[in-house]
């Protein structure tokens, strides 16, 4: 760890050292859920999903205090083909926002006890030097994927790197829980063009109305995905090839924090249909990653059940949500942690001195 | 409010000040909503909770700061027909439970930042002195409602009334936000024989496994119901008379939170298939109670979907949680403080300086 290293060698490094997760925890967890003052099963999902924490972070009762909202901006060349409502230079006016607390996350995040760490992975406009934003600035957003590449593969591996390398720095701060959230104007049409990829499902089945576009919008940007399938031919299989001709720098970065995650035992939120491409980016690199992510939320957004059913994922939420930023991740953190204190903090049968339904009255009747 | 009444008076002018939510409130909140830094409608339900939660508390920003559950307790004479796998004395032992703060609801309301406020509305087992508990104590349990009416009409009526007190003495101290929680061993064949007068639907069909009952018990358990019902006969339409002939204490101190929720324009959340059948009471007293109350959860017991479907109300989680004591509506809390936050927190487009989606640029393609 104290060599420099590459972006390529660091990647290489951090997929050796996701393992799996550790069964012994998740027995234990299991064992005391069956102790705790309630019916057996009775907390569902919210067992299932303690017994899982526990798993991951190999800790028999996991508290999760220390959490972060990783939230990645960057632009989309493929902006220039009309397919957001909205223009680019909206994703440097929000990562302004971000800074000054008035977005969607600022409010969810401190709502789930969770700092944001706001990073320009490569935004088009200027987002100026407040110290809280971290500029790793690949680019003035990825070339139009629809001509060519998004982006070099060397700077897919430099945006790997990037997330990879958030982790550790979190991490060695005590990071217990990360969510992944974006914004870029434009990413939605990047995740669907990974989502159908990946899925192999065709384009229109899974491109959506992203900010809220309307028909010709819409026709425009399931052109675009296409189009940018067609003239990259991404291999699915090769995760940062796919992220380099069809992906995004945020995405990429996002994939990293989900490599870095799974090599430290860290569990990791899965948000909307973006952070799901990240996730789909990360486990075609290592399919193991799989084993450390969390699904918030399910969103509208047509591509996020593909993409959910791809990772083998059940969300905990099901709000019609579709922001993005790490909204749903951070609702989600939310039920995390209250299934771990519930695990940690209730009594059992023995020290409340509560009587088990062993030693259930037979019935009179 | 000075002069002491009656519970029957009591009753009666709590529903003569249960109004309708407020329109106005709910307008401004939508309003808002589309000035918020988001593309419109992407927080889903989250924003049309919040709006409603505007109309309730007729404040267009609601805070939901002062958020308490009432927990309930009470045991039923039904018990001895071996309807339950757990004996009658946890009952009291939970009480104890909640007091000393190792239950599910003790831990959930807390990370809910909700206070509990636990009622012994009629535990057979002596409870103790314990300054925290509230004494109703209507009785030592309900009677045996197979056999005849669970308790009097003018128990019932005490019972409502207590509810509606506790409303009253938690709201001048602010509430805000009240949930519906519970405990007595029975309690889920009392809220089937609700469920089942009120809905129409069979007894077998809305009758559940509860704490866990294997196949005989559960069969005895819809003999049980479908005795209670045929030996009392309720009159659906009368939910004094429902109270009394198949309800229980508990089931009556909810039934009167919530009709003493809707007269104040406090929000209230309906946990489980228990606080439901309260809210079916609560209803069919005063129809328009439920335009205050919030489903927080689906409970997987097979009466609780018939019980939402009565009530109109569609829930915010589906956890397969089926523990009662307001565990569910503990977790709905948070995502109601959520959704208010966001409407009162967030900046405004113009605030923000962020372009709106009318600012589109064209298409160029």
């Amino acid at each position: 760890m104290s060599a420099p290293r590459g972006p390529r060698d660091l990647i290489a490094q951090t997929i050796e050292e996701i393992g799996r997760p550790d069964e012994s925890a998740a027995n234990d967890a299991a064992s005391r859920q069956g102790q705790l003052t309630k019916p057996p099963g009775s907390l569902g999902r919210l067992e299932e999903l303690a017994t899982r924490l526990a798993a991951i972070t190999g800790q028999p009762r996991p508290r999760l205090e220390q959490r972060v909202i990783v939230v990645a901006a960057a632009d989309h060349g493929v902006t220039a083909r009309g397919v957001s409502a909205y223009p680019a230079e909206v994703t440097g006016q929000m990562v302004a926002n971000f800074l000054a607390g008035g977005a969607a996350i600022n409010v969810l995040a401190d709502h789930a006890g969770a700092r944001v760490r706001v990073v320009d992975a490569g935004v088009a406009t200027d987002t100026g030097s407040d110290p809280r934003l971290e500029t790793i600035r690949l680019g003035p957003g990825t070339a139009d994927m629809t001509a060519g590449p998004a982006m070099s593969r060397e700077l897919a591996e430099r945006a790997l790197a990037a997330g990879i390398a958030i982790v550790e720095d979190e991490r060695a701060a005590g990071l217990d829980l990360v969510g992944c959230g974006e914004m870029g104007i434009g990413n939605t049409t990047s995740a669907a063009a990974i989502i159908s990829a990946v899925t192999g499902r065709p384009p229109a089945t899974v491109t959506g109305r992203g900010t809220g576009i309307d028909d010709a919008t819409h026709a425009l940007k399931v052109d675009a995905v296409e189009t940018a399938l067609r003239v990259n031919r991404p291999d699915p299989a090769d995760g940062v090839e796919l992220l380099a001709k069809v992906g995004g720098f945020e995405i990429g970065v996002l994939a990293g924090v989900y490599l870095g995650a799974a090599a430290r035992g860290v569990p990791a939120m899965v948000d909307g249909v973006i952070s799901g491409s990240a996730a789909l980016i990360a486990t075609a690199i290592e399919p193991n990653v799989r084993e450390y992510l969390i699904a918030s939320h399910r969103s509208p957004e047509p591509g996020h059940t593909a993409t959910l059913e791809a990772l083998q994922l059940d969300p905990l939420l099901e709000l019609d949500m579709r922001l993005g930023e790490g909204t749903g991740a951070a609702l989600g953190m939310t039920i995390c942690v209250a299934a771990c204190r519930l695990l940690d903090e209730m009594a059992t049968f023995e020290e409340a001195g509560v009587a088990d339904s062993d030693s259930v009255v037979e019935p009179e009747g």
